[in-house]
């Protein structure tokens, strides 16, 4: 018997082969005797299908596990979306390899058979959360798994901020904006910045400079228990923005302080047995692959 | 009455002006009723002077403090010679600060007076060591606090290596080489290869490699207590070698592996209160330094 | 008698202190039998002089010579406004050097003299523009000096485009935007991107690519004659932008092809005859500074 | 008939493989009454065979044409010998595209046939010198084709040097060493040093420095016909060398002059009517290959 009994599915849902992914999987759940819980908005796509369906961030409420089908993005909305309930999440991909999704569409009967027998590797990942103060009241908030995004929002012009970490003075500096990535993160946006690699376990956060108008300025790694602060000048003539793992934005002004800081909890990311990170930074990067001894 | 009853001095040997801040430091310490020990090849450069003195490895023995006067570099060379002693370390620098070495030589008293009445910050910071193994057979060992370097040695050729995280394949890489620093190595020449900056707390290490073959090799961000092994392919026509902190160099092989780990135990650094990191980076990379709320 | 009969003034207008500079030129020009002739804007904020003006467009037609005094950003400004008109500019900083603003406020007599006797060094600096085209009819056109830059403009999604060059394909690029810098602009925005430094006399363009998805995506430099064309990929959700010396935009659409090529004619800077590009960038990057022989 | 009559063939030796396309290489030549001829040393591996043959470096006295069997590698140590011949020199790659040798092994008939009927595009790259100078006298010289590094040599010690361009100072430098690269060299080693590609027929050159102490330190790119110095200081305690195409070294000492210039003449490079060095950009470096318009 199954180690999960009702397991939500969140979709892509602007392709219509994820769609057949979605089929194949509720019927490989059915079979199993475990009850699928579509999303509300992939309900609605699937007409003739009856199935429970949940809005999106009441799911966790129905479910004891999740499936996202698509990308390493999909997968960052409904990390979001399911961040405050303690099941773990499975990634089925499109077809290539992602940093979040292992699991390919094409063999799924072979691939879930040992992750529903109890046969997997569950890793955690923290989420990071930013604060927005204005003239010390809360004017907006988000969270993230990949990375928190400070950018010039609708301009195109450098920002001035001020950075702190544990109330220290860091540095005042002018760019494009701030990037802070988690371990998870590093692998994505962050790392076409120039940031490093950080392995997933590693408790850790980055600080990645976008295009610093002082050359010096370089990414910084710090521990993720630490308290950020990012103090936006009031030279600024714009409005930057947060933008969270690149698909909300919260609007900032200048005067704002900006806190991150470490979510409590985390998401608890189920892989096969046989998941290895190098491999998947390999296979992404175009890193040699050939191992000669 | 002191903490400490006898302080080692460990100095850079080839600039006369330091000679003249060891005389100070003495008479600083004789005032106090503290003990000077000086290491044998100072001594040797002050003949007139009647104190005690030690080998530069037996120094610990000696002492329950030891004090640097020099830069960075001589720093690096004292950390590893006094290690394996549980004594904290002071750097007193050469008129501009350094990442190891805050005390200015400028105003002594002013500046140890608090740390002799135990008013100072004492920060660990842990060391790296690397094993070389030919065919199963240890051929060469070293230890370092900013960083363990391999490097192409004597030739200007790539190297090839296979490179190994606990024990996981992690790739193949064609370079000028690898370097392994810790935090505190991470502002050093790791930085100029393109590292991030690493807290000094932070218990990591990071991997840059040099110049590498294939461009999307980036640094890599590990846990500190991660074992790292580098297997030199047997296809190099050439010695490299392990260069640690840039001034000792152990010679390897085709086919040698090198094992890095961290080093049990850990440098006690001693900072005055007012001791402030970020302020250091300000001033030695040059970001900007105004803090404009 | 001076060569320069008629000489232009521009300013930054939102410093107080640059009018003291501007009078202090203008009793200079006076002296030497030389009528300033001053842009509108900055005629109306000293209401009680009376000498010509005009409106920046056609400030050139009006004088034989230009002063901008303000940073690069003005000058910016500027040389697009005068660039259809064969005179020369020089530019007066604001008390620290510029790439392109050499003369310093606080010795103006010393050092505007020999320019005003022919002693000075005139050097060429060519444009940029860009067209868009929609459709195969033009939409929009700008013109540079330092650079047009592709980027996401009202949103902070990643562009997907189509580079050619001399309309031979290059690349499909999925980036935050592409910088095509003169060599002037090349120790601008490009730098912090990642962009060589071009000499100020090479004729050639470089090609930043900003954040590019794939890693290997690299700095580009070719012929400042070749043809460059972007074609913005349907598939893009939003418009980007085509900024201008980051002062101008013009707004792209998915499908939109950009054209960028030199502009014809080119820019007349006038330098001190002891003017240093070199020394311009150990000042103002921060390289070391002495000469040890 | 063939333009040419007689083809000199160099090759590397230290893959068997290699020997078989050289003999399809002379078959092919031998059908077509075109006399080849075989550079010495790999005359001597194939005894059986009856073809004129002669020493490397004049093998230009005794072609009109000359085939290069091999990687980029091998075509850098083959230009080097006949640069000084005006004969055009064809690349026969080892099974994967090379940015120096676009013909494939597979199917030489179908690549050579429109070669030798004279539809191909020949292109010109240019060659860099560097004479070293010792209390103003010669002590040592080198050509490349590629790039010439100035790099620690045995040791493993930062160098320090002075740069001029054009007999102005440009910098003090603290650093690995230097990379002086040609647009052909661009896409090779100092690429991995963070140097910007340059188009092939570009008259520039790039000056890169390899692990700068201060991180403002980045590529320049100059006139090709500038005249570059480096002034090994006096202060180094170990003696670099000069890398020519990474496969020659010339020994500096502390106060030597080093002084690199264009080399007259050029390389004749042929290629297939349908190179497309954009293509060999995608291919090797792993750019997104795919147009869609």
């Amino acid at each position: 018997m199954s180690l999960f009994r009702r397991v939500g599915i969140i979709a892509r849902l602007d392709k219509p082969q994820i769609l057949d992914t979605v089929k194949k999987l509720m019927e490989y759940l059915q079979e199993k005797d475990i009850a699928p819980v579509l999303e509300d908005q992939l309900a609605a796509m699937m007409p003739g299908i009856k199935v429970d369906s949940s809005v999106l961030k009441e799911l966790g409420d129905h479910c004891d596990m999740v499936m996202v089908v698509g990308g390493d993005g999909s997968f960052l909305g409904a990390a979001r979306a399911i961040c405050n309930y303690d099941i773990p999440v499975l990634g089925i991909n499109r077809g290539t390899l992602g940093f979040l999704t292992d699991i390919s569409p094409h063999n799924l009967q072979e691939e879930l058979d040992p992750i529903f027998g109890g046969e997997y590797h569950e890793e955690k990942r923290f989420m990071i959360e930013a604060k927005i103060k204005r003239q010390n009241r809360p004017s907006g908030e988000g969270i993230a798994l990949n990375d928190l995004v400070l950018h010039p929002g609708k301009s195109a012009r450098m920002i001035r901020f001020d950075l702190f970490i544990d109330d220290q003075f860091v540095m005042n500096q002018k760019s494009d904006g701030l990037i802070v990535a988690t371990p998870t993160g590093s692998t994505a946006y962050a790392l076409s910045a120039g940031g490093p690699i950080m392995l997933p376990k590693l408790d850790a956060l980055v600080l990645v400079p976008m295009h610093p108008h002082t050359l010096s300025n370089r990414p910084i790694v710090i521990d993720a228990n630490a308290r950020i602060r990012i103090v936006v000048c009031e030279s600024n003539l714009t409005y930057p923005s947060v933008s969270c793992d690149g698909q909300l934005n919260i609007t900032a002004a200048p005067g704002d302080e900006i806190h991150i800081t470490k979510k409590a909890g985390s998401i608890r990311l189920i892989h096969p047995k046989n998941h290895d990170f190098y491999n998947v930074c390999r296979d992404k990067l175009g890193w040699q692959t050939g191992y000669r001894p």
